[in-house]
């Protein structure tokens, strides 16, 4: 698990003992860049409040690594990637063409962030990260999906093992606690059905449509101007996103060993306007929905297209919401709603992780 | 912290090994049976997801109680409570007339789980329970309000110093996991604002005024017929249960230690159809709102009807349901809302604190 220290941190002549954690930050994108400046903002509070003080020791991306065991500016690390540039060029310690694994082996560390990009085919570079720390025995927090869609059951299973925990809050609905909420606050009680908008793209996209009457087109336009669509859009609008996330929430809500091709999948590209118009003559409005249904001995998982009732909770959510409700037997019905713009939320839900590994009760 | 052992369970030819939770509970009402019954169904599956089985060691009403080191019959415990008869009346073991301080002193145990009655004056007979278990370093869980009212600051003080976990996630807003979305998945960003509907039974009245133009007493009638209201309502109509749940709120999730006194508590009695309209006509719906706003400094703690803009998540919320809103800097908004009919959710709330004391992960 490695060595962490109490240190003294002086804020403003206010005096914190904390925990120190050393962390490693595998991948500065949007949410490994955001997950640094959000913590450069609480890290005072949190000090405060949790007894907690994050220091990062390694930080990669696709041009190389900076390791320092005494910790690494998280200003400077972010600042290099809002510049655009390579943590390679970090003064000093940054080294060029380093990869993650040469990174990891270099430095000692209690905890690994993953926040490398989703693949879908390998779930490289993430998931021997992931495996490298959990060997270690590093806590592993992860933003990426890849490794927990591909190999859920041998991750858990590793981790357990090893003594070490493995958080992914971050890889359902951005900022949404849904895996928390179906792990944590349903436990005890049996989850009948979950019905999720977990992808934002898709629903800024039809949102827009039913409400302004575009087409998918000029919708899918707009998405990529907003931002909320990358150019190459399919992983979003043929449903795949939504459907990593329904198997990430099949394996640890659910409790069943899922992979992505047990999923029946379907996209948003062949809506018409019509199709809309035709629900909404029946008082419905169509959203792409991740379902899990059970059948009485089994969940059937889907991803698609699917007419509710305008009233519904998720029938209602709009251009920058993501959402989930968990039908259970004994705790009632439970939904929940987040409205995230960009990418700050999923980088927060990496950092409540983080603290949570740690955080007393 | 008491002596729990491992055991072979077995059900249907099937053998789980198991950590056995001795647990005491102090109160048989609707929680305490209910909890019961709901363990009772789910402790085979209980067992297998989560290797735990919970003994009940001790339980006591007002009029009297039942000690077994063995284990007491949660079925039978439940039936005596189903028929109206007081655990004293549990065959061998039953004692007529013994408190619950005294059941406590006869018994070791690892949770106490604390169902009795909330009383605002004196948090007893729970405070004194909830003390005593922590300082014998059980873990506690809790449905009953009173303590943390009263007493918030210095029994998480007493649970740290012992090493013992106070868990509360039953007592705002039924199985609504309000304070858990609240103190874990927010953890490391700030909260700017809550709005709650916290109390089921002026919601019910409310949704019926604004739904079918029915007058406060009538639909007051309407809820008590429902089971949703008592024969005296003044807690819930005069907004003091959702006052007692907003200090629950601020103590834990805004980390503010808070008095019921602090807080400014207007309830729904003097409510008139012609205000419900009024807000109508404002494209508006009145609501019990619990609120926290953040001044700048400090939070504002109240409790009102508040009138919102009918597209919000809260104003749409129907005859059973509560929720709550998070308004945060960097995990953006966060909306959660049960539908819940009678006390079983809550009683399933108390269950999963019972789990997420020993659950790895």
């Amino acid at each position: 698990m490695g060595i962490s220290g109490s240190v003294f941190l002086f804020f403003r002549g206010y005096t914190a003992m904390t925990q120190e954690i050393r962390f490693v930050l595998v991948g500065l994108g949007n949410i490994g860049r955001n997950l640094l400046d959000v913590y450069v903002h609480r890290q005072e509070e949190i000090a405060r409040r949790y007894g907690l003080a994050f220091r990062l020791v390694a930080a990669c991306d696709s041009g190389g690594a900076a390791v320092d065991e005494a910790g690494l500016s998280l200003e400077l690390v972010r600042d290099l990637k809002l510049a655009q540039r390579s943590v390679a060029a970090y003064p000093r310690t940054g080294v060029v063409g380093i990869n993650a694994a040469d990174m990891l082996a270099r430095i000692s560390a209690d905890v690994l962030v993953d926040a490398s990009p989703t693949n879908l085919a390998t779930g490289e570079p993430g998931l021997s990260c992931v495996r490298y720390a959990l060997e270690e025995k590093w806590h592993v927090v992860m933003a990426n999906k890849g490794p927990l869609v591909l190999a859920f059951s041998a991750l858990t299973r590793l981790a357990s093992q090893k003594g070490a925990r493995l958080l992914f809050s971050g890889t359902v609905a951005g900022g949404l606690p849904t895996v928390n909420l179906g792990v944590r606050d349903l436990a005890g009680s049996g989850v009948q059905r979950v019905e999720g908008i977990f992808n934002g793209t898709t629903n800024y996209i039809l949102t827009r449509m039913e409400r302004e009457g575009i087409d998918y087109a000029e919708a899918l336009c707009g998405a990529q101007q907003a931002g909320i669509a990358e150019p190459d859009p399919s992983l979003d609008v043929d449903g795949w996103d939504a459907a990593n996330k329904l198997v990430i929430i099949a394996n640890s809500v659910l409790n069943r060993p899922t992979t992505l091709q047990e999923l029946a999948v379907t996209g948003i590209r062949d809506l018409t306007l019509d199709e809309l118009a035709g629900a909404r003559a029946q008082g419905e409005v169509i959203k792409l929905l991740a379902l899990a249904e059970f059948d009485g001995s089994d969940f059937i998982l889907s991803v698609r297209p699917t007419a509710l009732p305008q009233e519904h909770i998720l029938a209602r959510t709009g251009l920058w919401d993501m959402g989930v409700v968990y039908y259970t037997d004994y705790m009632g019905t439970i939904s929940a709603v987040i409205e995230e713009k960009g990418p700050v939320p999923t980088a927060a839900a990496v950092l409540r992780d983080m603290i949570n590994l740690y955080r007393g009760n």
